[in-house]
């Protein structure tokens, strides 16, 4: 067997037990009772050791050697072999120690922000996250090292593969240069709008569901390749040949449900249309997490709140949820879908104030890595950040600084890459509308197979072949470019603009 | 360390990569849509290999030759080394090219069989039948070398460590010639009762679930640390911190899903009852298939086909199914329950004829085992022991010695535990009779804290601490007796006998 052939039968196993890990951690989101959670976490532990193992096999250093030098791989091979190396790198460069130390240190940094951020104490949060950090510092810098990238990179390139903070850099300051005067005038051009008003109908689980699902089928989800299911917060788990989203049915309304729904599908289709004839390797899974993000925003924000969509689907929830009344009507659901608020948190925001929130997480979090900000001082540069960007400052830290758990257990570096899905979703779509035939009319007919044939062919089914900029490049004739986002954003918010 | 501790840290390991292997079964029996089966069985496959890795590593050779010098070992900690070597013996003692032959083989004539028994047409099966039965042949013959057993003792091991075919025989003989006397007796005798009524009401799934919910309530089971669900064949899986059953809901009556549920918690109570300091080791363990098949008889036959138990739930059967009419009366209801009729169909016996069909299984698989019966001989083989020991004769071999599933994939020595499973749950509840007070009482109010707590205490907390016979004779007294089981059904069957 050649050396590269042995590395795809280690790592397809390695794959195959990432999919079972997958999947356990769905059933603990979903279908676990609460007595269960000490005996799942002890599952989940066990097979993370052992993915770890396989991961970090002595023998891989060697295997890698040979295979450098072996002729005749192909593309794909030779994606995959990089790939696999990439994720090896990654596995051994720090050493256990400190690997579980952060573990262990994040666990409880996470377990004391709960409370602390309930009774709205960063005091008490402080020192914990400030351990936390030193020792994100300190895998950042050996990362770094391993994989010749800067310490923030190198933490980066966990979530978004390749991905460069001078880049992003570039491209926040173009976007944080544009975002505020642009929010003005989207904010005094929706005051001489009519209020959008909320429409009232039957929002009973049941119904939601069945529209749920309906508007899955419109998008083409297959059920005889997953499911739907409700969880606290929606997500899309499982794996490709049987993808798993859940959303989260509100008593009284519609909206977060279905679009949560269509957020998750988006992630969903591009599982589903990674390539089969590399289920299982590093090269057949999906790109990273901004070209994931692309594909729900894609969905979610591109194509479902569009006025092209809203006219499709006003009807069909007006007749689901059994509503009366001038609420339903396309131009209200329209400005109900779209509506623009500067607000505090992250997770509820708007389209155009996401990017705002994005940006000052980014520049903190690089900050405190560098050395730049010390915990203490992050209340106050959190409220100037928000002041500077977005317009409002918190009243307290609960709703600032401590709102999001990514720093708690020292996940840095993930925060950028749902505003890179944001505009790569923009340029992704902008490149479908261009290939394709009257884009606009298709959506407004609840046609989606246009839109996503498209994507399937440019983006899932090449799963990890290229590089993010290059499959970006091959999709849209260019690397990723704000005006895009820019562009889209000035279309929808402000039309007369 | 000791040995012993590195050999309870990789048995643990072992363990919880196991209750893994569990969960992936649960969800793929009730959760998974059809188009993830093949994924599916690309992560349990990958999980069994490391577990048969685990299970075999080299270094436990020598770890098990020191752990058996180790002092000062309490008695849990030898029972759970001996329990591993056991473990150890059956992984290690076949040929791992011999596995999977006989692993590739009975899934070919599992699949052959499913159309062979469709087709009704034994011919087409017989030599692959034959052929597995001939793998299985050498396996046992090996096992049987490396436990020092005999073949059949060696296979029976798997399901029932230290079961012996040399006892059942006697216990079995003993049952053959009751039996077929006893039956004409029985059918006598209800030939001179009221014919028994179906009740008819309202058998929703949605009342079905809630009954089903309310009797696992009542029997103790916590719905914390476990879930109730549906499946096409009964079940109890997951882990005993979060045990999963399953029933199935008939459109047209409600006797079948919820003697199905009683069934299953039996086996759920068993599990979460498992001592839990010694979770994920061998020791702490469910002893064998015969003891937790006599919890879910006990529970199902034992206590709740009693006229007491009949009498708590027939009126709470009728509320929840919006009855009315004399067939939901107590003395109709508890014929139901206690009908007895001559069947072809294992699955569907009641418990006068269940053991007939066992003991012709039982026969017949270890004559196959022993070269003594060859496959072609096996239809009128099948239809001579009908004729003896239940009086009737399969008109076809569908019905008839094709019907169970257990043969085709290699399956022999685990028929034997259904009906020890039955004799064990008599003598257990006559035990626990004895020993409470008012039994009868008890369940006619519905409680089962009397039953269960005792159970617990004798049965469940021992995990695999004592030999299967050493346990039943520290509850009961006595090793496996008969009598219990035959005094039991006269009881019940012959009330004037």
């Amino acid at each position: 067997m050649s050396a590269y052939a042995e590395l795809e039968e280690h790592f397809g196993k390695a794959g195959r037990l990432g999919d079972a890990i997958g999947m356990l951690y769905w059933d603990m989101a979903t279908m676990m009772p609460a007595g269960g959670a000490e005996a799942r976490s002890e599952q989940i532990a066990t097979l993370r050791v052992i993915h770890h193992e396989l991961q970090t096999d002595p023998k891989l250093g060697e295997l890698f050697e040979k295979a450098r030098d072996e002729a005749g791989l192909s593309a794909w091979q030779i994606a995959n072999r990089e790939e696999m190396f990439r994720q090896y790198t990654h596995a051994t460069a720090v050493p256990s120690d400190l690997v579980s130390r952060l573990s262990r240190k994040g666990a409880q940094t996470e377990m004391v922000w709960r409370s602390a951020r309930a009774d709205n104490d960063f005091a008490r949060l402080a020192p914990h996250l400030a351990e936390t950090l030193e020792l994100v510092r300190e895998t950042a810098r050996i990362k770094g090292e391993a994989l010749g990238l800067k310490p923030y990179d190198a933490l980066l390139d966990q979530y978004e593969p390749g991905g460069s903070s001078e880049t992003i850099d570039a491209i926040f300051d173009d976007l944080a240069g544009f975002l505020p005067e642009f929010l003005e005038a989207v904010l005094a051009h929706q005051a001489e709008q009519p209020e959008p008003v909320m429409p009232v109908g039957d929002f009973s689980v049941e119904r939601q569901e069945k529209v749920a699902r309906r508007l899955m089928e419109t998008l083409g989800f297959d059920f005889e390749h997953g499911r739907l299911d409700t969880s606290h917060h929606p997500f899309c788990g499982g794996v490709p040949d049987d993808v798993r989203l859940t959303t989260f049915y509100a008593p009284d309304g519609f909206l977060k449900g279905m679009m949560g729904v269509l957020h998750e599908t988006g992630h969903a289709l591009y599982e589903r249309g990674l390539p089969a004839e590399w289920r299982y390797q590093p090269v057949g899974a999906a790109r990273g997490m901004s070209v994931h993000e692309s594909q729900s925003l894609l969905v979610e924000m591109q194509a479902c709140r569009s006025r092209a969509f809203a006219s499709f689907v006003a009807p069909m929830y007006r007749d689901a949820f059994a509503g009366t009344g001038d609420a339903w009507e396309v131009e209200n659901l329209y400005r109900v879908m779209t509506r623009v608020e500067r607000s505090l948190i992250r997770v509820d925001a708007d389209e155009v104030t996401y990017p705002a929130h994005v940006i000052l997480r980014y520049r903190l979090e690089k900050a405190m890595l560098a050395g730049e900000l010390e915990v203490v001082d992050l209340p106050e540069a959190w409220r100037a950040g928000m002041k500077e960007l977005l317009g409002i400052e918190p009243p307290d830290d609960r709703d600032g600084c401590m709102q999001d758990i990514h720093w708690m257990d020292g996940t840095l570096g993930y925060f950028p890459t749902y505003t890179l899905g944001a505009m790569t979703a923009a340029q992704l779509f902008a490149a479908a509308d261009r290939a394709l035939d009257d884009l606009d009319g298709q959506l407004a007919r609840g046609e989606f197979g246009g839109l996503m044939g498209w994507m399937g062919e440019q983006i899932h089914a090449k799963g990890s072949l290229l590089s993010t900029e290059a499959l970006l490049t091959e999709a849209t004739g260019e690397a990723l470019n704000p005006r895009y986002f820019k562009e889209h954003l000035r279309r929808r918010y402000l039309p007369e603009g």
